[in-house]
């Protein structure tokens, strides 16, 4: 029974290996948020077309898929909204580069995707950060507005600001404060809202930033809604937007032969909505609130509610992300994440130093719900015993709290990411690095969210900080140096 | 019954539409190279997933996708290939970014696709063009080595050289020569081979670049083999090439959230070849022998051949682009890509002035094979009786052949396309654009081949082509003014 399930492993062809997956008793608690349902589909052989007469074009849409992205605004109340097929990251990179030249300044999110990094060196901007507060479990929280006035206020001739609201792990900002202190000083706001294309589809979660004075703003369908993996969204909601200059960066950031098959997941994700959004929606809502009361019996175990955000005033929360947190049971996050698969086959979205997090939608079955539920339960049970053989790395809560939040801490910029291009790079011994310029981005995966960018300084306490992390067996990326023995660094 | 066939159009979302149009009797002779083939495939919500266990990672491909592509590098006997899911567009992009740097002098061929002329512009490079030759009807030819050499000398610092070979139409320049001329002059060569990802896999088809010493090459596997639109691959085939650097450009330029749909259908195409492909090459190349004979019977219409590229000493032509020409029939290309749609349900891949572009491949059927050949033959023995009808715009075949000449004539560059960004930009009518600085791409479509670029001066002569090119009906495309009454120029 057991090798009969692994067998997907067995099978070295992409395709037969997914096939065989998909038969799998294996539960997705992570993206694409159409859960492996079984929508009714056409063979994509047969409907994967191209521009051909009755198909229109996606990048001069005047008919059919002119339509459709209408429909997509429609549901969005959007002033215009594009279908994309190259993922949130095409939609950054384009909105980015309508709206900043070269060496204009902007400010962007710390925590931000890394597309909008990459956007930053390659259309050459001036970068402030603005940093994420900080939450428990090293949660990136909401961006606080009083923040982003006093930089505006410095830096005067800021021209964009981008934030992602909300986070990976659900956290919103107050957009509506934000967009009133960006347009107030003559910036324009971008969102990424990556997480958040079910907001404003249901009353049970936030509003999303196109109501709420953004000016452009990006979905990706495949994360929360049932649409194929890599489809997207970008919605235009203000006037301040050049959109004709957007369309020609999508005409570059796109392939010039769009996937029918993606588009068409798009079409049936928004036929979907149109058709039984609300119903869906109130039925998950209903699996959601039950399954948060149902944990509230664990005992070691804890999911994390608003209670948990209150001390921070989160101005909202999508509790479509079910944060498990694993603090005091003598388990760290990937510990817990692997049990989970391993014993329960539930895959999760993604695990943390202190919790793990699982991702769910409209199509997420009972069964699915209750499999979580269980599975934490009978993990908490057995935590009762396990409580003696706790070995924990941390002498105290507030040591984690505050080696965690020094991760993330903010460093020193010596020069713009795009200048460190100008410059030779070579591998520095950790132990040698002091002071030096880094030339890579370093981060912790998951989230993805970079410790360091090319231009800023290491400093000592860097250093000790990524030796901590090592020590702990965080997941380091983004080195050369894959052991994380030596650092690219401005030579 | 005309009504039933029809009735795709009446579908207004556009998965039904598709679904519909799967089911109908219309035979594609354009890309995808799948010819909408009722392969075998799972219902594709149940096999899209993301980075989960099992599945690795696209841009630190350890397992299944390393292995994949792998198996990709194999069939092509390249250094080191890589899944593209943003069509060859990414590709593209991605090797000139890692090739050439800001201020960098690139040579490009000027019958480029877009993409070309976007990295060009993103990257700051400094363009010298290399015009291929002009063939019979408009058709873009070879680019002589002898012009690269030239070229080479009098520029004495090329870092890049980008050519497209095969072109759109299936002409193949001498890549040996072209890769030996780079070398010696230490720029690389990179071949946007797109329409050739079935070079190399039959005798009967071209040797590919791969072979012939070019450095990167490119290959939309969707346009020539039996793979999902918007799927690519690129191909290192020397030690000239910072891997690194291409990778970092892939992770720029591609979603952060891969679809494994997509990668999928590569690897299921990568399949059919392993395993069927030496039969299915030869069942293919049998037909396209055969189709072509018969159309020796052809009487007004004609089937283009190697017989009518000898005086241009081509080295090479991809037969699995059927090009039927209507000059001398009364007809333009429009007008028999219309009747074949109309009449016969057969999509033809493009029309030009004087052609018809039918795209085939190994999954292309007898039948289709069949249909087209009936249909020229009725259209061929009709216009036996419509030749008193013909009104031919042109008073000789030398005129025609002029104008098209004339079309894509070289330009006057007065600063590069990026520069253009740092100018205010006006409309201006096309009388009063004489000696101004155009501002925007125009090019007729297809085939998309800019007549000119952003910085090069608008001549009288230009004016008048364009003038010529409304007059005549050609698909005038790139210019804000649809109606091609004003031009975007520098102010």
């Amino acid at each position: 029974m057991e090798k009969q399930v692994l067998g997907y492993k067995e099978y070295n062809s992409l395709y037969e290996r997914l096939a065989a997956y998909g038969k799998s008793d294996y539960y997705p608690f992570h993206m694409p948020g159409h859960k492996r349902a079984e929508l009714n589909f056409a063979n994509p052989y047969q409907i994967d077309v191209t521009e051909i007469e009755g198909f229109d074009d996606l990048y001069h849409s005047e008919e059919i898929l002119l339509h459709a992205q209408k429909r997509l605004a429609n549901i969005y109340h959007s002033k215009k909204s594009y279908y994309l097929i190259n993922g949130s990251t095409c939609g950054i990179l384009s909105a980015i580069g309508a709206s900043a030249k070269e060496n204009d300044e902007v400010i962007i999110a710390r925590n931000c995707h890394k597309s909008v990094y990459h956007a930053v060196k390659l259309f050459k901007l001036k970068t402030h950060y603005i940093y994420p507060q900080f939450m428990e479990c090293g949660i990136q929280g909401k961006i606080i507005p009083q923040q982003l006035e006093e930089l505006m206020q410095e830096n005067g001739n800021i021209k964009l600001v981008v934030i992602t609201s909300p986070t990976y792990d659900g956290i919103v900002s107050d957009i509506q404060n934000l967009a009133e202190i960006a347009h107030k000083y003559h910036a324009n706001l971008i969102i990424d809202e990556a997480h958040g294309a079910h907001f404003s589809l249901s009353h049970y979660f936030p509003e999303s930033s196109i109501s709420q004075g953004a000016d452009i703003v990006i979905h990706s369908l495949h994360k929360t809604l049932p649409s194929f993996t890599q489809t997207a969204a970008m919605h235009v909601s203000s006037e301040r937007v050049d959109e004709k200059r957007l369309e020609e960066m999508l005409e570059i950031f796109q392939t010039s032969s769009p996937s029918y098959l993606l588009m068409a997941g798009i079409d049936r994700c928004i036929g979907i909505i149109e058709r039984s959004g609300k119903q869906l929606f109130d039925k998950y809502q209903k699996k959601l609130k039950q399954f948060y009361l149902a944990c509230e019996n664990l005992k070691h175990l804890h999911v994390l509610t608003e209670k948990d955000y209150e001390w921070y005033e989160v101005p909202a929360v999508d509790y479509g992300k079910i944060l498990i947190q694993t603090r005091h049971t003598g388990m760290d996050g990937k510990k817990l994440y692997n049990l989970l698969l391993d014993k329960y086959h539930l895959q999760m979205e993604m695990y943390s130093y202190e919790y793990v997090l699982a991702m769910t939608s409209i199509m997420d079955t009972q069964e699915g719900f209750d499999r979580l539920f269980w599975a934490l339960l009978e993990i908490d049970r057995e935590l009762d015993f396990m409580q003696n053989e706790k070995k924990d790395f941390w002498e105290s809560d507030n040591d984690i709290r505050f080696f965690l939040n020094k991760v993330y801490a903010k460093r020193e910029k010596v020069m713009e990411i795009s200048d460190t291009e100008h410059y030779n790079k070579e591998e520095t011994q950790l132990n040698c690095c002091v002071g030096k310029i880094c030339a890579e981005y370093i981060f912790l995966y998951p989230p993805g969210i970079p410790m360091i960018v090319p231009g800023e300084k290491i400093s000592e306490a860097f250093i000790e900080i990524l030796k901590k992390c090592k020590k702990i067996g965080l997941n380091i990326q983004g080195l050369q140096d894959r052991e994380c023995r030596k650092i690219l660094t401005v030579a």
